[in-house]
């Protein structure tokens, strides 16, 4: 399978993008080919310090950089030679399997939509982000796609987001949740109130109206959500996780008898770390678009990236866009042949 | 002080509300007069559980609730007389200083509104929560009162979120952030956009944009947003901290020596959720009606519920509500007075 990494997007630009990279070509002897897309001297220079020079590294030349502070379509329609262009356009020649990019959201969803397209019958794609429970692991989608969703949109997120968990996680009939204001079925805002009519007449394993509280603590498998408020919840509870981890280490360093029992209790502090911890999961596919991308976090570490590049490697072996292409097509025949029942 | 409960709303009804009153009445003598609006002979069987005959109980008769899967403005319309709406009449006519509920959050709202009315000058009433991190107590507006809010809200909310800040919390110069999708100016939606461009213009401590995961890492003092994504943030955090305790719980539990090391650690553990307890911050003002309303979490326990009506007592103290008139006056006469000024 063949890669093609945007090189220079992201918080920490090419030291973090080269080294993950570099530690994904040596665990994961599946990537035959790496595109490298950037400044050449500068992903040189990183791949010097890491004294790699693996063959399956194809170093591809690009001149400009979306930077974070750009319009996302604006970006993609002028930069022309940009690292994220450039990267998604060997998806599109059929030069690489998929792209990864730690860079700018917008500008690869944009980039994406414009050169690969959307799968058939797809309207928007949206991101999965896969969050980590006591009890489950929940796909939430979209976590920041799109921003201007209609009720049709969150749709088919519960489709495409129900295909990912049964076929790439493996929960037999995922439960589908709509972010809510409230369980209640009248509870929403006019846009989840519609959506949940749709998702309630499809035939998806459709469980209504979830809230934030119940996120974590009586999860579903699949939560359904616009672009905006996906993103808030995503950042919100990779922010609580992390902050309440540092704030117990400050509590517990307050006294020695603390530190005691820390040390001894070290091992389940290290599972729940490890668990919630964002850089083990490294990468959220972009379901929707006629190809394959992974969209990874903006402040990537080294170990996010190189995961990031895992989740495109499963992503590859696991093709879930027929799987999507069919759902999406038997849906619209579902409704198709209900609608002349309607009165 | 006088304050009306709504003693019939809440997923537990009466008993946790009577429940918290009475502890209520038994820690704060400043409460002269409480009234507990509702079904009599309910009210008065969980009294008589407590024991309670204390004289300054008032039961105040009402027929009707106002029922979770009701529509929240419909049902302040046609349900007169719902616990909810007598309990508001009460501050309405000057019988009690403050409403506190534990029911349906809209149709407090709704019954603020219509009843209160607005304070001379705000646009629509929003939700203050107060939310504890490591650094400081955050106050996040709107929680949940206005699910179509227009820019010019979202302004509203950064001066009365601030005047709170200072005012009750005694920041000096509380910072002000928007929610949005980034922390680039540019990121956000048309609402959070226009929202940036008129928080900058006025002379609060606005430090622009901000992501889920600065909320609790690098904190400002007050954050706003629009109700549906302020609900959605309120819970995912109170369900995340819950979440992780218990999984920490049961992670602990695994080995004698991980419960050893719990044991020693356990006050370190007990300060991060005593701080992150809901139950401890009880009530949230809605910030905007003429009139002093708490908004109660709808599973309170009777602690909750007590320490909603401590915070129902405090904003009686402290009659924020002035201040809040006096910011916005002052903010329409600045920016009235630099019109003429813009080419």
């Amino acid at each position: 399978m063949k890669i093609a990494l945007d090189a220079m997007g992201g918080d920490f630009g090419p030291p973090n993008l080269v080294a993950g990279a570099v530690m994904a070509l040596r665990d994961y002897q599946q990537i035959k080919k790496l595109y490298l897309v950037g400044d050449p001297p500068k992903i040189e220079n990183e791949l010097r310090k890491h004294q790699c020079n693996d063959s399956r590294i194809d170093i591809v030349h690009s001149t400009q950089v979306v930077e974070m502070s750009d319009r996302a379509w604006t970006a993609v329609r002028r930069k022309k030679d940009s690292s994220i262009s450039r990267a998604v356009d060997l998806v599109k020649r059929g030069d690489a399997d998929a792209v990864v990019s730690a860079g700018h959201t917008g500008a690869a969803v944009a980039a994406s939509m414009i050169k690969l397209r959307t799968l058939e019958g797809i309207y928007r794609p949206g991101i999965a982000a896969l969050l980590p429970t006591q009890f489950n692991v929940f796909v939430l989608i979209d976590a920041g796609a799109n921003i201007d969703a209609r009720p049709e949109h969150l749709l088919q997120y519960g489709i495409m987001g129900s295909v990912y968990s049964s076929h790439v996680l493996r929960y037999k009939r995922p439960r589908v949740g709509v972010i809510s204001l409230g369980e209640e079925d009248v509870k929403g805002n006019e846009l989840t109130k519609e959506a949940f009519k749709m998702l309630k007449e499809s035939s998806l394993n459709f469980r209504g109206n979830i809230e934030g509280r119940h996120l974590f603590e009586d999860p579903v498998e699949v939560v359904v959500c616009d672009g905006f408020v996906g993103n808030v919840i995503l950042k919100t509870s990779e922010s609580i996780a992390v902050a309440i981890f540092k704030w117990l280490r400050q509590e517990l360093t307050r006294s020695k008898i603390h530190m005691v029992g820390a040390y001894l209790a070290r091992k389940a502090f290290r599972v729940i770390k490890d668990k919630t911890n964002y850089e083990e999961y490294g990468g959220m596919p972009l379901l929707g678009v006629n190809g394959i991308c992974i969209i990874a976090h903006g402040a990537s570490t080294p170990l996010a990236i190189k995961n990031a590049l895992r989740v495109a490697a499963e992503s590859i072996e696991q093709q879930v866009n027929p799987h999507i292409v069919e759902e999406i097509r038997r849906y619209h025949e579902t409704t198709a042949s209900l609608e002349p029942a309607v009165p």
